[in-house]
This record gives C-alpha cells, structure tokens and sequence, in this order.
C-alpha cells in the first residue's frame, strides 16, 4: 500500500529531530493525523519560531535585538559566563546561582573536526570586555571545552581581565562508590576547610 | 529569566505528543531554533496535513474521497478486515499477507468507558456487505478487542456473512521459555497436522 504522501512527509520531517527515529516518526505522524488541534498548535508555534533570533550582543535566543537577559538592568554586567550553547546558557540560568551576563560561543574548539578560534563567537566577546572585571569560562568538562578554556584563559589574561572556571567535583547527591576515578581526584584536590 | 515565548510555546505544543515529557520538548524546541531548515520542513509537513482527510468507504486516511486501499481495483473486494484504528490497518498491510479490504472502526466496545456499538464506525460496515463473502475480524487480542470481535461475529452471523478471527499462537521466532501460559494453551489449542 502507498501511505499517503502528506503523512510520508510528515514523519520524514520528524525523523529528522534528534532522538526520534523512523517507528516514533511515524507513530507520532498517526497521532498528529488523528489529534488536528495539537497539529495545529505546533504549526503555529513553528511558524511563531521565525520571530526568534539571536542576541546581537551575547548570542543568545532573542525575540528582538536583545535578549532578555542583556536587557535586563538588574544584572551584574561585571561578570561574564562564557558557555559553549544556548542550552548550556539555560542550565545555569536554571541553578539560580549566576546573576551576570553571558557569552555563547556556538561551540568549543575541536581542531580535528576544523573549530578553530575562528569558528567561535569571539571577535563580540574581545568587543565587550570593557567594564567587565571577570569572565567564568563555563565551557563543558569535556575535551574540547577544557581546551576552550584554557585557550580563553590565555587570552583574557592577555587582555588583563580576571578568568575563572566552574568547580570540578562530585554532583550534589552523587555516591562515592559510583563516581569516576578522575572526579574523584579533582574533588579531593579542590577540598574546602570546614 | 524569562525564557523566550516563542520558545516556551514550542516546547508546550511539542510536550503534547505521545512519549514527550518536558525536558525532550525542550531539547527538541532548542534544536528547531537553530535548525531553521528543519522547523520549516515540519511546518511545511504539518501545512500538508490539512489535505489529509479520511476515506468515505472505510475509515483509512485519504488524501482525497477514497483512500489508495479503496481506490485499488486489484484489492480483492470479497473480503473484509476489520481493525481497531489506521495504525493496525497499517501493521496489516505491511505484513503483505492481505489483499482485500478494510473497516476501520476506530476504537473497540468498552462498557466501562461508555464506548458502545453507537460510538463504533459500523452502521458503514452494514452497509458495504452486499457482494462481501467474509469478513476477517482483525481487532487485538485484547479484552476490547475480543468482545467486539464476538459482537462482530453474531451481528454478521444474522446477517448471513462468514466470520473469520486472526489466529492465536507463538509469535514468529519467539520461544517457548518466555511466552505466557494462555498464549501457549492457546497456540496448542490451534495446532496444526504436519
């Protein structure tokens, strides 16, 4: 049997998201066919999604030229966390705990997959330095995102500003018995005095 | 901080379909702001769905009056399948074992939660059976399923046409070992001379 066409597309576009594979796809596409009213809202908060755009300071999600936290007054505009991605940017914003500005660099150095300084959202970082007195590279524990910061921290102590980086350590909760012997290390190496 | 709305609306209508929780709406809305390519392409899709209504015959999803399976002058217009919803009509024809057609009821009887014969796509089956020689009760192996397989059965007795159930037994490739009790008396039950 031919499916019909409009439901083939549908699922081939689902497909395409991370995480769904071709069985979802096609699940969900039944879904939508049979449930038009959700189909509907997500058509229109799709269509909604063509008036999000990019921070034209920091690159984050912004409606319109700025986004709400460049806009907001009551930040600390001395200090800048550096994150690799948007959703980086949300984590923190999630702990609470950050209350100065961000950079999203759009990624981390990965010279073998050809990111370079060049391919990161650098050249507004270095334009923004006046006034700030601390920039926490909050890049990721991985590879790349220790190479980042290293790489940041280099150039911001070139540039005579103050570079920071996230703690390493067990997560809040985490067993010892369970953590990996390199995390281990760092949070025996960075103990506090109680 | 305010996350955008444009955003939050996507992650909302995304956190509707079957199988998303939040936190995948929101890790599929973030990937959709920064693959335009693909929102476009779902937006499109979903666009096309409008198209998609279903078949005046049987019940099966149509891009026009009639659905490819009722339009197919080759289907053999003798037999009758009747299913539960379009997604088994699918599992059906993907087994390519069924060359007639089919009778979507769009659910199955279920006192309890007031699904009653009035609430079942069937004064349409009653009224395509002339030249119809038997009808194949495709519903699950379910509680619901079995009773309107029954009711089915008894309604299309007193109207002078045969009757058929899918079989019980094994799964293919499935193994003694693992398979429940009721399903192996079952498959014993229907066991065939060799």
């Amino acid at each position: 049997m031919r499916y019909p066409e409009s439901l083939l597309k549908l699922a081939r576009a689902l497909s395409r998201l991370p995480g769904i594979g071709p069985k979802t796809a096609q699940k969900l596409s039944l879904h939508l066919a049979f449930h038009r009213e959700e189909a509907e809202e997500l058509e229109r908060a799709l269509t909604g999604l063509k008036a999000l755009g990019v921070c034209r300071i920091c690159g984050n999600l912004a409606e319109g030229e700025l986004c709400p936290i460049c806009q907001d007054e009551t930040r600390d505009r001395s200090v800048i966390a550096v994150v690799e991605t948007v959703s980086d940017l949300f984590a923190l914003e999630r702990s609470g705990e950050f209350h100065g500005l961000y950079h999203v660099l759009g990624g981390a150095l990965n010279p073998l997959e050809g990111v370079g300084p060049r391919e990161l959202n650098l050249e507004s970082l270095w334009a923004r330095l006046s006034g700030v007195e601390e920039v926490v590279l909050a890049t990721s524990m991985t590879v790349e995102g220790e190479a980042t910061a290293l790489f940041l921290a280099e150039e911001l102590k070139r540039r005579g500003i103050r570079a920071s980086r996230l703690a390493y350590g067990l997560p809040v909760g985490g067993s010892l018995e369970y953590v990996d012997e390199v995390t281990l290390g760092r949070a025996l190496e960075g103990r506090k005095p109680l």
